[in-house]
């Protein structure tokens, strides 16, 4: 099969397509003939060498698939060769085949598409676990989501709003502003002229706070929380070691919490599809919920679709797919 | 009414007691004739400006009591004159003379002592609190609880051991430490000697830590944590500005939280005492949980009960009381 191939020494170099041996199924899993695959941040730390995958997973990009079945393992009995499924993996998804546990599955409903399917699982499953799980977000409360323009953070603005809580988010460009408010969020805040910080306290503060920037923003996160209030850090973009002021902690009783989804057991991660399903089906099902797709790129122009995710000028998902007819301008929401 | 005076603008000068009015009850509040009051390590910071109380709160010492009911205001029908009572306050207890609101007090068991009630609420709410609700701490997980032998940490080991954790502790003298092993600790560290992290990390980490150190054990108590712990700060004896890597944060899935009982409102302390209530009073009657009190002196002698609490080779609580004979050597447990 072809994947998309990294330098580890020279990781600058243009990701590349290289053949490797088709992968053969453990016990639990399914071989995934890949459609599609979605990009993330992650990809590019992983590519840095910033973000290694665990211990005997793949090395290849690529957390996240949709495609057919085309083998499974000896105990898999709830999903046949043929299948239309995604589901999220520790690695591997930068290829035209890739290995998936049969209980991080599902099966993808007749009328989306794989490229819908592929771009659905990391931030769900990100945004649900960290708002509602390690942050206990309530319906009623206000929360504030930065990056609301980024994948997770467009997620999380979308599942908060849908609970009917007060949405705060913060972006940069005119473009992401709006696409925020179409989401469901009441202030976007643009970071780049205005402190959020002034912006959360003047509105009374916040509840809960989504996170991707870590110690550069520490301080001004807890000042943006209310009594009570949950910080939850999912990204580290400003750096990973902070003042913490403890007496802040206390005194308005705030809890600071932070996830990565990839570290965690395959247990876990079977809980955590779980919570989500538990969480969101029925708004998937009525497409209340779904991922927003920016643009598509082939897999063989995978160095593109990095280059567009660095450059930050897009809202929503990044997805790779095997179709080899040129990058979309912009796919539509369902596609 | 005496009170116990602090000069406010030498807080070193020893506590004498003075003359004030008698107090008047509100719509909600009981005035108790008091007969035993707690004596807590926030009263040394208090005194010395550094805790000071709540706005529109009484500035004289003193966080807990237990007396008879002398008045009630016009809105209590649920406690009369001349019953036994205890309870927190956000101060006012090192006097003859306090106020409770009637929604804050318990009413005393016959076969129960005012000392023995004087020195339940602080450690009990604040213990149950922050291992159960904040640290979220269940039965069969492993807790490291700092300062075992102090009266909260005394009542946190009692707890945890009580609902069948595994219980790691830290003191200094081998009194401490025996005292601390009666209350069901399984592993005792002398951390004077003995650097806490290595063990609890050579016993594979714990799940939940309680800590009343802070800044100055922040990085060896994320270290010791496990997958999933959680660190609840509920002291700075330690300072209060560390410096924190959210790394580790987002790698473990941790959380860092920590809280004041004083600051609360109202509302939240009257659900403070709901859940304490709820989680040990069936422990308490059955003597199965109750304050260890390590000495008792007379309100007379409050600097005498301050000196002993900063000289720090107590265990347990200490307590204030009305009776005038000398202070007890070290009063039984159930006094």
């Amino acid at each position: 099969m072809n994947v998309v191939f990294v330098n580890p020494d020279h990781p600058e170099q243009p990701l590349t397509l290289t053949e490797q041996p088709d992968p053969r199924p453990g016990p639990t899993q399914i071989v995934v003939d890949v459609k599609a695959a979605g990009v993330n941040r992650a990809d590019l730390l992983q590519r840095r060498g910033l973000y290694p995958p665990p211990p005997d997973e793949s090395d290849i990009l690529g957390l996240e698939i949709a495609g057919d079945v085309l083998a499974v393992g000896e105990k898999v009995h709830d999903f046949r060769i043929g299948e239309r499924v995604f589901g999220l993996v520790a690695g591997g998804g930068y290829a035209e085949q890739c290995l998936l546990d049969h209980r991080l599955a599902h099966r993808i409903p007749d009328d989306r598409s794989y490229v819908w399917a592929a771009a659905l699982c990391e931030i769900g499953y990100t945004a649900n676990e960290n708002l509602f799980h390690h942050g206990r977000l309530q319906t009623g409360e206000s929360v504030l989501i930065h990056a609301g323009a980024s994948g997770v953070g467009s997620a999380a603005v979308r599942m908060a709003a849908l609970r009917d809580c007060r949405v705060l988010t913060t972006t940069s460009t005119e473009t992401k502003q709006a696409f925020c408010r179409t989401l469901g969020a009441e202030t976007v805040i643009p970071y780049k002229t205005r402190s959020f910080v002034e912006v959360v306290r003047a509105a009374g503060g916040v509840d809960v706070i989504l996170d991707f920037v870590g110690a550069a923003y520490l301080s001004d996160n807890l000042k943006s929380l209310k009594q009570g209030g949950r910080l939850v850090v999912v990204g580290l973009l400003g750096g990973r070691k902070g003042e913490l002021d403890l007496s802040l902690v206390l005194r308005k009783n705030l809890s600071i919490t932070g996830s990565v989804l990839r570290a965690r057991t395959l247990a876990e991660k079977i809980a955590v599809k779980g919570r989500f399903c538990a969480g969101w089906q029925e708004a998937i099902d009525n497409d209340d919920f779904r991922p927003h797709v920016f643009q598509t790129f082939p897999l063989s122009q995978a160095e593109a679709a990095h280059a567009c995710m660095r450059d930050n000028q897009h809202h929503g998902k990044i997805v790779l797919t095997r179709d080899e007819s040129p990058p979309s301008p912009q796919a539509p929401d369902r596609n």
